[in-house]
């Protein structure tokens, strides 16, 4: 019980890392001798301290973590990577013993960490308490392709606007300003070609934070030598990849990078991703781009905020292929929030789906 | 609040005739003197005794209710029907004060049974607080036809099934049961042909109790001659009209009477049950029926079972009709309920529509 209220401290650490610390997770740590902490530390933003050096910072004097006992929300790493391997550092100012909230999936510690300080003569424990606290990190390195959450409004008729071609406007302020929550928790967000000539998003996070890293903006796009660069999509900062056919010979913003293959399918696209070590993507449209990722098992994740209007007729599904095959995929009970007069629906994908 | 309590007791009463009454409404009573309650009432049965009659024959003596207090849900009425008026038996065994849940919106009594009552001296008092008690029953004399709800079950993505002409079951146990309770508290069902040949539907209470009354099955039809009536709609017993543009020359099981009109839009089927007594009417389907009640502004109320399933591209949406215009309506929030796996969605039309 003590033990998890350490870790907990830890994890409520850890979370001040939000939104900064990618490609790397979010890491707490607590120092505790005799019953009582001594000290807290996280991992602020990458290319920063990790959170065990940040703790051991932490402290009057680094003597006190002689013989204390570190919690740490993941495995201490092994090797040089921004900074020297975390489980060196541990060892020499003489550890008692480390309590781990989970094992790091990352090949290149992958319970290096723990073997490292076990032979220094340390005691480890490995709680798997944590996993919760980096979904996405997990999830990347155990599939080797980022996770996907696909996000979509829709009227209550499953209707993403009120005809083929045109933006309709369905949610309000409050399920406007949760999405944008959602935006800050992905490292890249796709939609596509139509949905950037008829929608003109821009895809930034509205109130973002001076100096919060931004996710990367990708549109697939079949056709790169007519695209209109005046969009306001162009307009915002912060990186945009174009993923298309042939390389453009239009001038492009200094901003765009292009990513040319055959053919993008989702399976290419999360491939891309995996490569550049993105580990969250969120697919927000529009609707043949979301039935691709379903019909190709990769939408991980739902979020769906429900607007309370019925559109009828004419308007388009929030997915949608008509040619091609549905088959059903299965998702766990959703959890509704109600949000103004919106309903947001969260949920994934069934391990095991019923296929019938 | 003395006043409301002993009304709530009457609303009480008066739900144990739910689902045996129409076309008369819920009405209980309660008799009360000198702070205590007397007896208490309920119309049972269409046909049968009235609550006021009903508390009455609950006395010890009738000569109890001289001087005494009574609470009914609904204005007693004053008219000849199938029971003699209530308001002259009320005066005749002299109660001291009537008080009210709210007036009769029946033309038959309309504030005759209030009027009644005061030219005998007797003081009455009406609460307003007992409309929810009856809210088809309301709305039918209110708006001069039947109070429309429109139920499906849909995918995550807002689909019925996973292609056009073929039945697909989204929905698990508890929303099977749910939707049958729902049944149970309308006097017709309403489906259109596709959905007869292709559901293969009985439209009836599955676990209904003996000796309830069953919805009428009404089944909107362009082709009368060539109905099949060895589906299991005709084989369940229960009265079933069938909607069509000419008599039928074939010969059809009793249970079946005929209605025909050049053609069968919404608001020609809700006149129809409007001139029959009809005062909540169920649209279960297909896609193309539930637009046009959509479309004609008759989609007063909204049931839907959110199945945790997304069935992607070629599915057909659960309001279709690709060449209607698409006018937005609005629906109040919607309250979500979790039946097993699924999401019921509960809204009704807003008042003032948002039209763009």
């Amino acid at each position: 019980m003590l033990e998890q209220s350490f870790m907990q401290q830890a994890v409520i650490a850890a979370r001040r890392g939000s939104g900064h610390t990618w490609t790397n997770p979010l890491v707490g740590a607590v120092f505790v001798k005799h019953g009582k902490i001594l000290s807290v530390g996280y991992h602020h933003r990458y290319g920063q301290r990790h959170a065990e050096i940040d703790a051991l910072a932490q402290l009057q004097r680094p003597q006190q973590a002689q013989g204390a006992t570190l919690y740490v929300t993941l495995e201490p790493c092994s090797h040089f990577g921004k900074t020297p391997p975390c489980a060196d550092r541990l060892i020499e100012v003489g550890v008692g013993r480390v309590v781990i909230g989970q094992r790091d999936p990352n090949p290149l510690v992958a319970g290096r960490g723990i073997s490292k300080l076990r032979a220094a003569g340390i005691p480890v424990s490995v709680l798997d308490s944590t996993t919760a606290l980096n979904p996405a990190y997990n999830f990347y390195y155990q599939h080797h392709r980022p996770q996907v959450t696909v996000k979509y409004a829709m009227s209550l008729d499953g209707k993403v606007n009120q005809a083929e071609a045109q933006r309709t406007y369905l949610t309000g302020a409050a399920a406007m300003a949760d999405s944008q929550q959602l935006r800050r928790q992905q490292q890249a967000i796709l939609i596509g070609e139509r949905t950037l000539t008829i929608d003109h998003p821009r895809l930034t996070i509205r109130d973002a934070i001076t100096d919060e890293p931004v996710p990367i903006r990708m549109v697939v796009l079949h056709d790169i030598e007519h695209i209109d660069t005046s969009q306001p999509l162009f307009k915002a900062p912060g990186p945009i990849w174009l993923l298309t056919t042939h390389p453009a010979t239009c001038q492009l913003p200094e901003q765009v990078r292009v990513f040319t293959r055959t053919t993008w399918s989702p399976a290419a696209i999360t491939a891309l991703c995996y490569q550049q070590g993105i580990q969250a993507l969120l697919v927000e449209g529009g609707s043949h781009l979301q039935a691709a990722f379903v019909r190709d098992d990769l939408a991980d994740q739902l979020v769906i905020y429900l607007s309370p209007l019925l559109i009828g007729g004419a308007g388009l599904p929030a997915v949608y292929a008509p040619d091609w095959p549905s088959p059903k995929r299965a998702y766990i009970p959703p959890v509704t929030t109600l949000l103004g007069n919106d309903v947001k629906l969260t949920t994934r994908r069934q391990r095991k789906c019923s296929q019938e």
